[in-house]
């Protein structure tokens, strides 16, 4: 279990340059994205890194859910520039990129399927020294600053894949609730919706006494070790303040206060799955959002059909955890009663009906599209779904109950319209 | 807020030679105590060790409640090893005494002060790489395995100082119940108190937001920068550990569920004061530790008289509580909830009173001796104890109520008698 090096408070952004020349940086690649790079945080940085007398490169080019050409030019760019040191300021899509710009810049001789996710790649575990790396998280949901984990679509086959190492693990996550206040609504959202389904199906994530296989030797376990004590607690925080700050982060631009709590739930939330896993809604997301259409989600600025992440996780959790909600009924009411619901009268039995309606009701009060029929999917996509979703068992295996194609079929098609 | 790396289990002692093998280390040097080193904890470790083909060294001279001497033959032995890792397997006294010999071998230039806290050391930032050190707890109390800190007898001024760094934290810390198994009832209860007091004090400590001075570079800042978010998140969950299993732990030897419990809830609250601090209890325990006379704890097997940490921690918290209970009065009662207090009839004003009636109460029902009296001091010390809190000033100043000496004598006084 390890435990992230996160900073959090108004302003820290500031002190980026001084974290740079602590760590002994003199050449610096800072990764943001288009929109991103006229906005103030990205200003915050390079002032700092100006201040601070530190030479640096910028890199936009990152590219809102990310693929293997996006990230492989941005591996580009950071080989040529000889950078010793990272900063990403960005969602995840940034975090993510700038992972694997320090990964395959510091081990060159890789190929880039070498350490991609198994069965896609060869997941091969990382023993090259990394580059120091600062994250600065700008939206409320990935907690990308405080894992070990870089997800990209995987263009060839369609499908959302990743790589997942403790060594890609940010040196230091700058939680700088400031950056908040520049998000649009939808963001907050869907950003807040990845924060809800970190904490739930890390919660409910098989036990990790009970995944399998172990592997002997420590270094070869997976970053997702299943739900443990430790995780556990960081799950269940961040789904207390989901409960109580999301609507207010969402509806309230200028609500400091609830987005700044949003902020951090992010990251624990993120220290939370980082250790513990996710599972289904995480595993049927990637084809959901790798398959769109012609969806365009609003908010977002880009010039692609775009399901965003967190839209595409929290999609699937009611039929999610009505699914699985027989393993670890308990836990499933303690999630509902904790995102206010009356469990009082509630039978074991029913924890899953309970904690499903809970979420559709947080859901519809939150404006959200009416299942996978309103982003655009018919049952006619379900096979491609179902197709798209059997590579990702990383996380679905770690899933407290096992799937059949037939379940994973049942899942998507109980997902089409929510309410 | 910072790194700690745990692995928590049943026989995790047993892959520390793979950990080893896995940074690369070819010569360790494994530390411990006299008692211990013919102990299980020792024997797993160093059979792992030949298992994995690494040689090793054994010291087995650490000090219970190290000294500067005791500390500096450390340093020689290890100085004369030229080791590439570390593995230190016992309780505080000898994670802390491995922390100091890792740091002074790694940087031999240095005076031995130069790393010690202010005033009574220099307190140098240390920027020198320090070798893997990874810590196997064998008691459930000093949470070590988990901090950046490493405390000794400064025999000079007869006070207790110590080295506080993020550097020295171990690089991963084996927490294995089994070695709880052969602690003796008074240790078990002596480093339960330190739990519990971790918990109280870093729960109850200024806000890091109210400390000062906040210097502006961040590797100047204090590893105790004042209780926040995340430390809160750890000593509330390590307090509710500690209500629910200490008096089982320390009543039935062979109650594995409670010492386990007892043995995570140690890491957990030292997660939480490594980052928050501690106050009073530990800044006046440190001259009540010091000044021994000729007390000598039960069930420790030492030749020289021992007032145990815990204990001396333990014995001012009735005082200390009521006297710091007008700063954050709701988080006094709700500690106090947690540790069986009726509170819903309590006023704010008595939260003091409240929670040290609660204490009084825990400790009379674990036998502790009645107050400073029972371990060999008289009102006619009280000048002295002062006069050794007072170096304490990195602890005692992150009190949430500032202390005079006169309050200090004040406590002091209060504390030669509980019940």
């Amino acid at each position: 279990m390890a435990v992230s090096n996160i900073r959090y408070g108004a302003g820290v952004t500031k002190e980026v340059g001084m974290d740079l020349q602590n760590m002994g940086a003199k050449n610096v690649c800072l990764m943001t994205d288009k929109n991103l790079s006229q906005l103030p945080p990205v200003q915050a940085v390079m002032d700092s890194l100006v201040k601070n007398g530190i030479r640096f490169q910028v890199y936009d080019n990152v590219r809102v859910e990310p693929t293997d050409t996006s990230f492989k030019e941005a591996i580009e760019f950071a080989q040529k520039g000889a950078f010793d040191a990272y900063v990403a300021v960005g969602g995840g899509s940034t975090m993510d990129t700038c992972k694997a710009a320090n990964l395959y810049t510091s081990s060159p001789h890789s190929d880039f399927l070498d350490y991609v996710n198994a069965p896609i790649g060869k997941g091969k575990p990382v023993s090259v020294p990394l580059k120091p790396l600062i994250a600065v998280p700008t939206t409320t949901g990935t907690g990308s600053e405080t894992t070990g984990v870089a997800i990209f679509d995987y263009e060839h086959l369609k499908v959302k894949t990743g790589i997942a190492s403790r060594a890609i693990k940010p040196t230091l996550g700058l939680i700088d609730p400031l950056h908040t206040l520049h998000m649009p609504e939808r963001l907050v959202a869907n950003s807040g919706f990845d924060v809800l389904c970190h904490a739930l199906e890390s919660y409910t994530a098989l036990p990790y006494h009970m995944r399998s296989p172990c592997p002997s030797n420590p270094m070869m376990r997976p970053a997702y070790q299943g739900s443990n004590p430790i995780s556990d607690l960081w799950a269940v925080h961040a789904l207390r303040i989901v409960a109580k700050y999301m609507k207010r982060a969402v509806r309230n631009p200028d609500d400091l206060e609830a987005r700044s709590h949003m902020h951090l739930a992010s990251a624990f939330a993120g220290i939370g799955f980082g250790n513990a896993g996710v599972h289904l809604c995480h595993g049927m997301s990637y084809p959901i959002s790798g398959l769109v259409k012609t969806y365009k989600a609003k908010d977002y600025n880009v010039d692609h059909p775009l399901v965003p992440h967190g839209l595409s996780v929290v999609l699937t959790s009611p039929a999610v955890f009505t699914f699985t909600a027989q393993m670890f009924p308990e836990r499933h009411l303690e999630t509902a009663e904790i995102l206010g619901a009356d469990i009082r009268t509630a039978r074991t039995q029913d924890a899953g009906p309970v904690l499903a309606d809970t979420l559709r009701k947080f859901l519809f009060d939150l404006d959200v599209d009416d299942g996978l029929a309103a982003v655009g999917y018919t049952k006619a996509d379900i096979p491609a779904l179902v197709k798209g979703t059997l590579p990702q068992e990383r996380v679905t295996k770690l899933a407290p109950r096992p799937q059949s194609e037939e379940d994973l079929s049942a899942l998507f098609e109980a997902s089409m319209k929510l309410y």
